[in-house]
């Protein structure tokens, strides 16, 4: 049994609180928030410790392993706190919102052994990972084209809003991911778009978008297409395909039942889309707990570390110049 | 938290403890079986009392619940003793195999107001539930028709047929009580077909079938037509399907993921049916438990009781006599 | 070109002359209606000769042979005329309401070698055909079990359900011919259920059922189950499914077009069924006839013809049997 | 009767002149070749008429429409002909590969009342005109993105290739048609990205791709994001989405028939889609002449006309000047 400590006791950290109690391999080592009542009341429900400090989260016995999900602007520090302690690290994405702020903390923890886990959960989705195993497994020969639909359901709190980076930081980096995860082999140029459909008074405001398409692309020639909307009323749409020479593979969206209805003037699905990303990527969240401990009992590196979240932030910088600029951006000027 | 103990600890009997033990609203008081090493090892596993008696389970302070996993020729019996003991029932089906039993149960609980659950697991399935949910909220307006698809993937072992009580009692026994449950009303007729396909050898030795169909009618004329495998290559095929005047609603089957693969020579599902009835029924099995805490917490009874159990025994009994005798059977001859 | 006459000018008549006006294989030779303005109508539309005469059709020689789509109580007689004349037939289900009707043409054509063929348009439909093929293909091994959904959109006029002989004659009888189609074999048992649940008064005055099951079995056991309702407000249903020991084929209903729409309280087919048997079945009518010239062309016999149509009359007269009595009814008690 | 010519005989000819045969409102008054005996093949088969020069088709009194189905580099003198001699015409797309070709084209033509109508088939879909027709309607409220996937089953003959003006004028020209169609609005700027994966040595002779994106946005923000292939083995890949403030309406691919298999290894359709643009858009091609009839019987100008044709060669003008470049271009670089 890993026991693993929760830094953050907002909606994601308790969500991972629980499925570390939940995990058959996994024990919840304590939690800790700044916000002390937060903390206290997670804790209290599942019977663990409440630390006082994060430093007392680091220096603890009786922590094996660390899971941080407190806001953005700690990750950092805590990641390298982690590492100087020796405490294996499954840490929510992003890294950082500023990239020379993850290049220093890469500097900072340099060739480390300590597990770096980066939170990239969609990995974990069963329809998303049968899709790359299909690829990987040849199933559709050479790989050509990607494409990722990634919509929200809805535009989320102005506050979040305002603090999130912008779309390509805070929402296309799930899709940037899930493209490195799908192509196998590096980005090297970036073409993106940007609209202001949904909220074009805020968008504005923030100088952001709300619906947004990057283009991305391989040496060899690859293509990742992606295509973001902040507003799907009809559900959270969260589709992968993948072109090769010898088919397609298409991980298709999710309804909580399999039930449809036949009337008259409607035939369909009963039943709407998993609308909110707990519920989409519950199985995923716990996989993800599942292949952190894998990773560290097995002493193998996490299939999702440190260098995928600064390479997911170097593709999110440059869609951001190449909506700007108008023009396509390589890479190799960001990184 | 409502402490249920488990007595029976094969398949089933560990699959409901681990259910109980991760339930958020109950706790596992113990487990016991007359084969004593295996409730010590998932007793050992989840870290709980072993009884060392059925007895000890029923006098024990500590038990609030039982759920009764044993072997069928046993469910009677404690049922009889748990409502002497005054703890409430959650047993798998059937009651018993043989319908003079179950009255004589019956007799002998007579008025008790001590809860007792069946476990017809199927009517927690969430596709099922929402299908027979949109019949109640009169989705499809008045319901004329059901089709009850239930074919499981590959004949049990023969000593497990041998006892099985022959396959309306074992198998089509589940597919009775979804009638019952999405009819709501109760049949009155049976008219039933069987066929040796599968084994034929076998089955002409146990007097069995291994296809059948039955054709339910109810007093006011609703028909249900169920449809028996004990071999669909393709998965555990788990289909229901209700017509009404306004419409049809249909709960169609579920597999792991919602991959697709395209090739030249294949459109498709790249992952199977969920091809094991505790995979395919995982959330269901959960939810019966849920069902049965919520009971007993509020003190009404359980939705589906000791007279299901013996109903969809009648209708066991009317299909057999009817597949034997080639005429329509009336419940009223059994019964 | 194969020179056809048509004779019966209603709805169905008219289609079948529109059809061997197109057919690149086939010609119009002329129509024929009793009651002389239908016949005028088409004539006119497609310029074509109209006939005074049934007699004068048959004995045309500008007439290779002819099609019938008169009032079924002609069809036997016409067939007998046919026969004489020597010109091959393509005749609208069924030969005759009445069985010894039925059994005195079969005595009258004798050991005829004038090709007699039935319109069984179901058989050429291009999925069922598909479903069809890959049973017979040993796509999916020894069949074991068929299913039949056939619903029809809402009850036809008043007048079209005094005169149609029941549903098991007029309606279940397609199914029927598909029972046969698919299950290869000859059918020794029916049993039948019946209802009156869409108009029940109507139904009880007719002494007919509006809502039928019927269960067949051949001598080696293999089972088909037919459904029926007269009304299915959400189309017209009509799917064929057959299981085996390597699987399963399902031919599935279709629509117009395969586009779909999702909104919030919506996820489904923009497109309701193809609704009328004249759309639905549009290219299984064309490929009948194409059926027929190939006949006729081959010198080999048509693939359904008038024992078919013998067949599925008995079948007919089983089930009517089967739910008057409540019993199974073997075939052997009415052929 | 509308009487319509048909110059070309070349595959998409000979079809354009069975068509015309076979539609209720028109006759085909003619065709003519180049090659003559192409001409004199289909005009035996169909019995009619075959002319000796394009000037004797435009000069015949029993001529009132022209279908021009020549090779492209003729289109625009023919079109200029026709006007001339006031036959209105129905035009293979494109008008010319030479944009300013099209532009002293339409010079010539000048403000002509003559109907000229461009063959961009697939606006006459079923599916993709039920997509279009939800979006007019506000099914799916105010439009943000249109997803457009549009792929062939495999690389076209290298003579071909090389004479096509290149995948953007080629091949993407029917999905830049196609996303004027649904955005309803101008494009205004450009973004697309080739590879070269398929056939990187002639694409790298040829200075062409083989696999495409191309980003379009409005005035006003709405996105177009179309993706092609030349080479999808899975068949002939026609996708349209729509995603709006109200919901999303997609135009899903077709197969001949609706019938599905299901084994132990395999769930799927077991009919591939249908795989050659003539099959795929079949009733498109029917329903197009059916529009030029109404058009001209109407007095209405023809839904798709000779701006449509030009607005689509600017798109991929700006595409390939966008692809060469690394940058979004404006259409009014351009045009």
């Amino acid at each position: 049994m890993l026991k693993i400590a929760v830094l953050g006791c907002g909606r994601i950290g308790c969500m991972h609180a629980e499925n570390i109690a939940a995990h058959p391999r996994a024990a919840l080592a304590g939690v800790f928030d700044v916000h002390r009542p937060a903390a206290d009341d997670i804790g209290r429900k599942l019977g663990v410790t409440v630390f006082d400090s994060a430093e007392a989260v680091f220096s603890s016995r009786d922590v094996d392993a660390v899971l941080i999900a407190t806001s953005t602007p700690t990750h950092a520090d805590f990641i390298e706190k982690a590492v100087t302690a020796g405490k294996p690290i499954l840490c929510e994405k992003p890294i950082d919102l500023s990239l020379p702020r993850v290049q220093r903390c890469a500097v900072a923890i340099g060739t480390t052994k300590v597990p770096i886990m980066l939170g990239f959960v969609r990995r974990f989705d069963p329809g998303h990972r049968a899709a790359r195993d299909a690829v990987q497994a040849g199933d559709i020969g050479d790989l050509h084209q990607v494409v990722i639909t990634s919509r929200d359901p809805g535009m989320p709190p102005v506050a979040y809003t305002e603090a999130s980076g912008g779309i390509f930081r805070d929402m296309t980096i799930h899709d940037f991911d899930m493209a490195r995860f799908m192509l196998g082999e590096e980005v090297t140029e970036v073409s993106a778009v940007g609209s202001r459909l949904v909220d074009p008074a805020l968008m504005r405001r923030l100088n952001d978008y709300d619906t947004v398409t990057a283009v991305l692309k391989t040496a060899s020639g690859k293509q990742c297409i992606i295509n973001n909307s902040r507003q799907a009323v009809y559900g959270y749409d969260q589709r992968v395909e993948a072109l090769g020479t010898k088919g397609m593979v298409v991980s298709e969206n999710r309804r909580p039942n399999m039930t449809t209805l036949h009337r008259a003037d409607f035939t369909g699905k009963s039943a709407p889309l998993l609308n909110f990303f707990i519920d989409r990527y519950a199985e995923a969240f716990m996989a993800e707990i599942g292949a952190f401990v894998d990773a560290i009992d097995s002493g193998q590196p996490p299939e999702v570390g440190f260098e995928d979240g600064r390479q997911a932030l170097i593709l999110a910088e440059a869609a951001i110049k190449s909506a700007a600029e108008g023009r396509t951006v390589k890479t190799s000027e960001i990184g």
